[in-house]
């Protein structure tokens, strides 16, 4: 079936890793086996991460081994670094996301280096995953904005782009970690970095619906001519710390504008409802998703002029 | 100040009709003036219904009299008929505001009548305005899909909304009132109506978020032209029935998206959030707007990459 935009569902990863309940290995393999046969393309199944660390994490070895041996979608995962992509090659995953931030304070906060020093680190993993017949995309964290440090300058950003295409990543996500842009500025740096990569890496963006604007950029990111987004089922990933806050734009919603604008994701919605509906059961809570909460008020809404 | 964009917070009508919770007159108009101290140029503060239908709009007479005489910001209202429309003029109201339905199942469901009568209704309405120095708008709610017909033509917008410009009407508001629109839609729609009033009545929309598309349709819309836009302080009015169901597009997250655009709306984020704040205390529940809730845990989303 011909497709316009490809979504990659990172649910298991950004979602789980930001939510205090913890699924089990079965239950995860559940969920990407579910988000395949909605028709998602790609699931991004889980992060290379110390279980000390991110607890939300353990079990993603076992996860990945389930699944490669017969992967029912595309798969990716997040590695860390060189340790993280050996774990996840040697369960047998073949595209692989690194990950740093645009933002000098945020990447020491998360990952205890400079930009420089993650850019030098990825020119090794590159070289191995090259050797190796491995893909890998790599994600600029606060493309949009920086928690600590506000306004991050597009140059940056454009700059770090240019180093990855470099090193020949297949994929360059640029993340709206914190849900931090507004959509004419998504639209300006999509569009400088669609001209920028060209036919280089493909160009996914990511984001976060932190402030209500992760849909408008969505839509910005769309118009200015990006055709990858990353979306997290059920709208989860908002942070272990704050029980209300939402997460990644949701797969639903993203997929329900989308069937409104004529634009073909290959998603089959009734079916990604119903996994979502699962995940909800299954986290023993309301998601921050809106589209499955809102067709069965239909007939309640005469009063709402 | 000059400003870009006219805002038009709906939270005591729209906003409040749709909630369990029942505020006193002395609360809403505590509402209505934490709202001008913002900055609202506009306020839409109650419907002149019968409280027995809608026991959340009683007392709006007592509230418009208590405001009328020494009017925060500009104030309007909504009328269902002749009778709304005089008690409205006698609380000392002067502009209002009627609603119809582009499709006639819900304009039948909702006002007894088929859309022809209700403009004939409404032409009666407005000779009066005229005569009386009243100034109206007219919503034509469901205008981008109704929950019985679903699809809804824009052809079908547009006549109504030819038919209002001829009534003399000083605004038209084209409402998204099931949040059934999508981006591309709502552009196109606003591109037409733009064109079709010209320099004659002024162009409101009015989106609900009910799945997560109303700040996306809100951008489409500007990026079409529209500069007037009403809101709901807090995301207020999802559904009495539906207690997670979110409501309006909220004044906040809306602000804050155009903030981050450099549209001017000259009203004060800050002061805007204290009076959502506020507004969340005195229903004794969270509100669906998110960028109350983002700020504090900016220290805490160092991990959520």
């Amino acid at each position: 079936m011909h497709t316009d935009v490809t979504i990659i569902d990172v649910a298991p990863r950004d979602g789980l890793q930001n939510e205090p309940e913890i699924l089990s290995v079965a239950a995860k393999a559940d969920l990407v086996r579910r988000l395949a046969a909605a028709g998602l393309p790609w699931v991004e199944i889980g992060s290379f991460v110390s279980p000390r660390q991110v607890p939300q994490m353990a079990g993603t070895a076992d996860l990945a081994a389930s699944l490669a041996a017969s992967p029912p979608t595309a798969l990716t995962c997040l590695v860390p670094n060189m340790r993280g992509y050996e774990l996840a090659a040697a369960a047998g995953l073949r595209h692989m996301r690194l990950v740093l931030a645009a933002s000098e304070a945020l990447n020491r906060a998360n990952f205890k280096r400079s930009v420089a020093e993650s850019l030098a680190d990825f020119a090794q993993i590159a070289a191995r995953a090259r050797a190796e017949g491995v893909a890998f995309g790599v994600a600029i964290g606060a493309s949009f904005g920086c928690p600590f440090e506000g306004h991050v300058p597009p140059e940056r950003v454009l700059a770090i782009a240019r180093g990855l295409a470099a090193l020949g990543a297949d994929e360059v996500i640029l993340a709206d970690t914190t849900g931090m842009g507004a959509p004419t500025q998504v639209a300006e740096l999509c569009r400088a970095a669609l001209g920028l990569l060209g036919g280089g890496p493909a160009l996914t963006l990511h984001f976060h619906n932190t402030r209500n604007t992760g849909y408008a950029n969505a839509f910005a990111a769309w118009q200015a001519g990006v055709r990858r987004f990353d979306a997290s089922l059920g709208g989860i990933g908002g942070c272990p710390f704050a029980p209300r806050a939402v997460g990644n734009i949701a797969t639903e919603d993203l997929v329900h504008m989308l069937n409104g604008m004529g634009v073909r994701s290959g998603i089959d919605l009734p079916a990604l409802l119903e996994a979502s509906r699962w995940l909800s059961a299954t986290m023993g809570k309301t998601l921050p998703a809106l589209v499955g909460r809102a067709e069965p008020v239909y007939d309640r809404v005469m009063r709402d002029l």
